[in-house]
């Protein structure tokens, strides 16, 4: 049996479900016959969007619920086979503007979640979302896992704290976790409101706006792309492959390429849009990591996940998402 | 001018000021001419105790007040030259037991504490007590400040996020953040009312009463320990040191001693007490990271540091002290 066979019948939950990657996995885990229920807050400006799950609303559970809630969450966890933790606050400004909105989300929140694990279905299989800003300024490239974690934000430390919860709960008291650290991912269902959540959706944005899109200092710092199909393929094989447990496990794209290059390429994918330099303003400066991109080695070999979306492909379908469905993600 | 002759005349604030390290702290910086203000929350159980500024009680200010409450480190932090801060809960067992609270004392405030500088007073130099325990298991030794942080206990998350809140703080805003991974500490002044806050204190109170010192496995597995005096004077060096800022150091023992060794030398220098070895009970075994001593190469080199007491002496004045005040730390 295939591990996408696996999931028929399964019940799933996911956390951040209407979210970008949270929606496009559960509706993945629909087709293949999971008894999925997704859990999201809908804060404004986090992701969360009721459309992502549109054509899907009456094959899935919706439980609108905010992982800050310990209560809610021990009631949820029951009867789950598979646990995709995937709820963030995921905006590393926001993150710098709100330090303790991010802690409660992606630390405090993450801790809820485990000890309602622990307690109420101990054997439930978890797969939680990282991030390779845990990493911080790379020191080599390509980042590994074995690359030291100094992150350069509030909310790499949190996501850095989320993670290792998964990790210590599985080391004192068995819990079946495993953790992705996700590299910037790219797709249809993306947050597009605001540019806080990431680069790769606003530009898409921009471009299929006919904006310019504007870039610090030379626009050469070289960054991978994971397309969501390929994250949610990685998300389904780590849900249920085999010596997962207690392990992370960096994702990554084909090749890294720079934001120059990308930015003209989404500027030539959808036919409008323009791209410009400009200087770097002081305060992004700081926090600027350079270049980086990740090894997926280590997955690849374990469950024989790698990148197959190609990203000319990838960023085609994702703009013809958004130029179909702009006024459901631009309001 | 040394570092030691730059504290007088410095306003000096200590948090968990009334704790082992941090009354030893406070009491040598008040000798150095400091004005030296502490701040313990008094909870009991965390190692706070009154006694431990016995003689000084009228050279500093004392103000019980508990580092999650964010406005009296508002105003508490004005004026400051110089922020040490120590406060924390620190044990590994409590953490697994309570991690909310843990998660609110070493993560949580110290946001708290680095929001208050931020906005405060943005020039004071800060250091951080941080833990080796942050490291987890060690894939070599000795462990050095490069080692991947893979901690094992919800303590060890949450000091990791306290720590690296700190330096995030020193790249986003310049903050003046620098701080020290303790390994184990010993001496006078450490709770010894229970035995879970280090194994070293509660040894020593076991030899003192004349009581069974009981070991788990073959008590082989090695530790290196540093005497209290030698992590205040690292303290000392780095709140005034060049070049320490956004920085992490271990700091670290003379030489690694086995835990039968080591018992064994308490009972000797005590006179009293007996050493066994038990099974390792299950729980434990599961977070046990065997053989770990750090290296202190870094801060030798960058702030001339070492430890410089004799184990033998170190445990001989603290096997005195303890003799002397049981009834002050038994209770």
């Amino acid at each position: 049996m295939s591990y996408l066979e696996s999931y028929a019948g399964k019940a799933v939950l996911v956390t951040g479900g209407l979210g970008f990657v949270g929606s496009t996995l559960s509706r993945r885990l629909v087709d293949l016959g999971a008894h999925v229920t997704v859990i999201d807050s809908l804060i404004p400006d986090y992701g969360g969007n009721l459309f992502n799950i549109d054509g899907y609303e009456d094959r899935l559970i919706v439980n609108i619920a905010d992982v800050r809630d310990p209560f809610a969450m021990r009631a949820l966890v029951k009867g789950q086979d598979v646990l995709f933790n995937l709820a963030g606050q995921v905006s590393h400004m926001d993150s710098m503007a709100d330090p303790f909105t991010d802690l409660e989300i992606n630390a405090r929140s993450q801790l809820s979640i485990l000890e309602a694990c622990r307690h109420e279905n101990p054997a439930v299989k978890v797969v939680y979302a990282g991030t390779r800003q845990q990493y911080g300024k790379p020191r080599y490239l390509p980042l590994d896992e074995d690359h030291l974690q100094a992150p350069t934000d509030v909310n790499g430390v949190n996501k850095l704290a989320g993670e290792w919860y998964h990790i210590v709960y599985h080391t004192a008291y068995g819990l079946r976790t495993t953790s992705l650290r996700l590299t910037n991912t790219y797709g249809p269902r993306q947050l597009i409101k605001h540019n806080r959540q990431g680069f790769i959706g606003w530009f898409i944005r921009l471009a299929v706006e006919g904006r310019e899109i504007q870039l610090y200092g030379d626009g050469s710092q070289l960054r991978d792309l994971t397309y969501v199909d390929d994250v949610v393929d990685a998300f389904l094989r780590a849900g249920v492959g085999e010596g997962t447990d207690g392990n992370v496990y960096n994702l990554g794209g084909a090749a890294p390429i720079s934001l120059l290059e990308l930015a003209r390429l989404i500027v030539q994918i959808a036919g409008r849009g323009s791209v410009v330099l400009a200087p770097w303003p002081e305060e992004r400066k700081k926090i600027d990591i350079g270049d980086v991109y990740s090894s997926y080695a280590r997955i690849e070999a374990a469950l024989g996940w790698k990148p197959v979306t190609a990203l000319a492909d990838g960023l085609a379908r994702t703009v013809a998402y958004y130029v179909r469905y702009l006024d459901k993600y631009a309001g």
